[in-house]
């Protein structure tokens, strides 16, 4: 259990706080809140939270709650500063919510970190009045300084380490290729130079038809399940035509991470190369107000089969994800060379699976078998169908 | 020096790993290339790299390049599988980027794994065709796989702990509050109405004005200088009108870690109450299908000019943050009780801020006294002026 105290009960950060106190009332008890003048909504809190103390404004607003509450009440009743103070002191409590607006929680805030509390930080006068001495306190008395803000608290997340056992789901972006948005219709007669124009990315011709097929988002969710080691279900491909967002991870708490830049393959090449180290480099910086506008759609993935045959291998498991990669590999070779159709793809790619019965892969000759077999497969399908 | 393996350093990401080796001559060098057809450019890298060992795909090939190459270059020359597995299996070699195509890859990649190098991974079909076989091999010979796709590189940046020491500036993101994209012309005669009205945070009165007067940013990025410890001219405000990018910030390498969700201000709390945990919750997922488009403008310091303050504030350091705090407080309380104009709010912040001398902080009295003096002044300021 973890006891808190909330200065500033009453206001709008205070009120929330209690909320997330309702959500996680296991783990979270509150010892100690404060409030200005709102003497009805802390008589409600004190009914339903039962904090050992509850300050308020002034001595006339404690002795009119005091009279507000139910005889058998055991919340000390304290007020003004000294009142504050108590409840940024108390003993009991871990956490102090600064939650209280104005120069007024400068001081509790300090008494606070003087008892070696940490303190969730919602108070902007501290730190904007106060900075770097307050910052040299908190070190001083190992006081802990969580910002509560949204934009600190994002900055905080993004500086932290996440845990893998603490992800809800895998965000991978997709640019949606040169074909998003087309429907069956239209991708009945695209050429291979359609094909292999390619809207942010320039890549090989293999990985460019993969694009436009959404193959390559099809593999690249089969390598997130390993590299992650996640459930299909807990990837969700989302298409983002501007690349900017290259992926992201939504944790347990609601809270997504992503990682953000320019379409420049040299940024994670470096960055896999100098692990866990960042370095200066001259390559150019993302600046969001040039791009101005991020997008986001959901993959249709009727239409570009590919990517759901990925999820669907991914579900048989076993040597079912390498034979979709070699009958697609056999695929793309045979569309670039103009013997089949761009829709044919995923089609033979389909018909491939259908015919396999996967097995557990316990050495590489496995995979090569599987390869094989898918090979030879196709050279029948086409024997059959040309 | 780090000493690298290139499979395929003829292919796209292949040539750009040699972009980023050229970048950082002084820390990688590398010291085997393999390629497939293009001995003209394998020639050229040869005498650019001066890489040990060189292989390519055939027999012939490979004698054709030697032919090609100076009489006194050094570089071995080996072909076909073998040449591809010495090239993995490099002894001097840390790192084996593995960015050939199909499922050629996965047989020096194996090799590599065994050699417990680390695995810059950009051969998609190791995992998509070996999966958890290849995980498990990486686990068991303690070879570290660190994934070069730009998704994957996301997904695994977005989980590991950066360093505070690598950040290169912080993306400080603002809605732009109810005035954003007006005029000076327009804010002249803006009521204390309009002012309350927050297009995405529902919060107390004090902090929608500011957000309004975009002080609230000002005030944020007061803050974050002193919470993550950096230069004011590292920190750059983002307007975002859809609050979804809650904050984020830029490596020194020009990579982006970003925090996003919905304007729900229970998740930073509870993450602030549950710090370093991330605990479930019953709180709405983002969709951001849902949400569609996310816009960036750059904020307008000249009619917003309360932002410009808080910058101009962090410069003179000491005592003037808690004077334009102190000033904003009293010019917020005077407006909301209609004694003053919404652009008044700024022009009074300047001018108290150009009759402040500023000190340095040594004790919560000094701020006090900063507090004090800044309410007389804004005091004599209105009896001169009303």
């Amino acid at each position: 259990m973890k006891y808190i105290s909330i200065l500033g009960s009453t206001g709008s950060i205070g009120t929330q706080t209690l909320d997330v106190v309702r959500e996680h009332a296991g783990n979270l008890k509150v010892c100690a809140i404060t409030g200005n003048n709102n003497i009805e909504l802390l008589k409600e809190q004190i009914i339903e939270f039962e904090p050992e103390l509850c300050s308020v404004m002034s001595e006339e607003k404690a002795l009119t709650l005091k009279k507000m509450l139910p005889k058998d009440c055991k919340t000390d009743i304290s007020f003004g500063m000294d009142g504050l103070m108590q409840a940024a002191e108390f003993e009991k409590s871990e956490i102090a919510v600064t939650a209280i607006s104005g120069m007024i929680g400068l001081k509790p805030t300090v008494a606070a970190i003087k008892k070696h509390k940490k303190i969730a930080l919602a108070n902007k006068e501290t730190l904007v009045t106060g900075g770097s001495y307050i910052m040299d306190l908190a070190k001083k008395y190992n006081s802990q300084i969580i910002p509560v803000d949204s934009e600190h608290s994002a900055i905080f997340q993004c500086l932290m380490a996440n845990e893998y056992r603490s992800v809800n789901k895998i965000l991978l972006t997709a640019s949606g290729g040169p074909f998003r948005g087309k429907d069956t219709e239209y991708l009945k007669n695209v050429t291979v130079e359609d094909a292999l124009k390619h809207p942010n990315w320039s890549m090989g011709k293999k990985i460019t038809i993969d694009s436009a097929t959404l193959m390559n988002k099809g593999l690249e969710v089969i390598e997130a399940k390993f590299l992650f080691d996640i459930e299909p279900e807990q990837i969700e491909v989302l298409v983002h035509p501007q690349s900017i967002i290259h992926s992201g991870v939504e944790f347990i708490d609601h809270s997504t991470i992503a990682q953000l830049g320019l379409p420049d393959m040299r940024v994670p090449i470096q960055f896999a190369l100098f692990y866990p180290e960042r370095i200066h480099n001259s390559y150019k910086s993302l600046s969001l107000t040039d791009i101005g506008n991020l997008t986001f759609e959901k993959p249709d993935m009727e239409v570009f089969k590919c990517l759901r045959l990925a999820f669907d291998a991914l579900k048989a498991g076993g040597t079912m994800p390498a034979v979709l990669n070699a009958s697609n590999e056999v695929c793309v070779d045979l569309f670039l060379n103009k013997k089949i159709s761009f829709l044919d793809i995923g089609n033979i790619n389909e018909q491939v699976m259908l015919k396999h019965s996967s097995v557990k892969i316990d050495s590489i000759e496995t995979i090569l078998e599987a390869e094989e077999w898918t090979r030879q497969t196709i050279g029948s399908l086409m024997n059959i169908e040309h």
